[in-house]
């Protein structure tokens, strides 16, 4: 075999791989998105995957491997498609608009994979909530940034609040797209303008000034 | 013995078991917090509450129903708590700031109990992940009461939106109490306001009809 057909053959072997990865990766995410972990077995997702699982075993390891790669992949997917809907060109109120906006599109079409990451990995618990966890501090990271720009981009030193702010509305929006599931009447704009609407006054006035103070009693 | 010795008697056997009960499940509160559940022993427990072994399981079960015991009473106390702040005679915005302000003094008062409930009782995951989400519900229950009550005082039709909203205040809090546990440097009443004024704007915009849209682009 000369050097060339070597090179090609390897990245043929290798093709197969990332392509099995990714049939095994989606048929696990759509079997423990329906059965949950405990119930989920192996037989199905190889099954579903149409790959053997000594094969699945060898490529991404026992059911609690596979789960954990299930929640990096699918958590890495939700952080990209926010990050694509949003840029720092767009005036702050935009950017928040955006990133709700791609997050509650990403919920509404990959309502497995929000199963998974959230339903799935946080009534598991154990190791895969440290995965969780790793995509909240992003999460929190993100939003506590746009915050910070908002104001400084208005000339003012941003509040001490903002990272908790951050955090509240990262809890707000996995709240609400918990709720969501199970209210699919509801579109996945209207969703994402009630938080925004919600949030995005209170967050005005961290910049405006107005504060909301209890009446003397 | 007369009837009324008997009844005496009866009587003082009852207390004991109420009082050792509390001191078996003061006793797991602490331990399941600080060593988490999986790592704290019950011959740990059992030694913090003075409580033989075989008297903890005679009255409180193994060590998956001690844990579903103590989050049970956490919950409770906590929304006690809650409910004790707030009064349907206070206006509305006055109403969510004192149940935010209970709230968040039950968290700095008992973080021992915020950190069995909400932490330790996430990442276990399973049976405790349902008496979680029972608390949940009454908590959404609650504030949705709270914002229909606020529409209707003021003569309007409660928008479709309040028990959404509901539910992202409660993820909100949630969310912030776990922050504010790595700041406790923050005082209660701050992390109250800055959450009162994150979402009182949002809230009161939702009866004045104040909202904020898009900007075309």
């Amino acid at each position: 075999m000369s050097v060339d057909e070597e090179r090609r053959s390897t990245r043929v072997k290798r093709l197969p791989r990332e392509v099995r990865e990714r049939q095994i990766l989606d048929a696990a995410v759509r079997v423990f998105s329906q059965y949950g972990y405990h119930n989920a077995s192996m037989d199905e997702i190889s099954e579903v995957a149409g790959v053997s699982k000594p094969m699945i075993y060898a490529y991404l390891g026992h059911k609690e491997d596979l789960f954990a790669a299930c929640i990096r992949r699918e958590a890495t997917m939700l952080m990209e498609a926010i990050a694509a809907g949003v840029t720092t060109e767009q005036a702050p109120d935009m950017q928040l608009w955006h990133g709700l906006r791609a997050f509650f599109q990403f919920v509404g079409e990959q309502k497995q994979s929000w199963r998974v990451l959230h339903r799935q990995a946080t009534s598991q618990g154990g190791p895969f909530s440290e995965e969780l966890l790793a995509m909240r501090s992003r999460a929190i990271n993100l939003v506590d940034a746009l915050l910070v720009r908002s104001a400084t981009t208005r000339g003012e030193a941003p509040a001490k609040s903002t990272e908790a702010l951050a955090a509240a509305l990262v809890g707000a929006s996995e709240s609400l797209a918990d709720w969501w599931l199970d209210h699919p009447e509801v579109s996945d704009k209207t969703v994402a303008s009630w938080l925004m609407n919600l949030v995005w006054m209170g967050f005005g006035d961290l910049v405006t000034g107005t504060v909301w103070t209890p009446t003397p009693e």
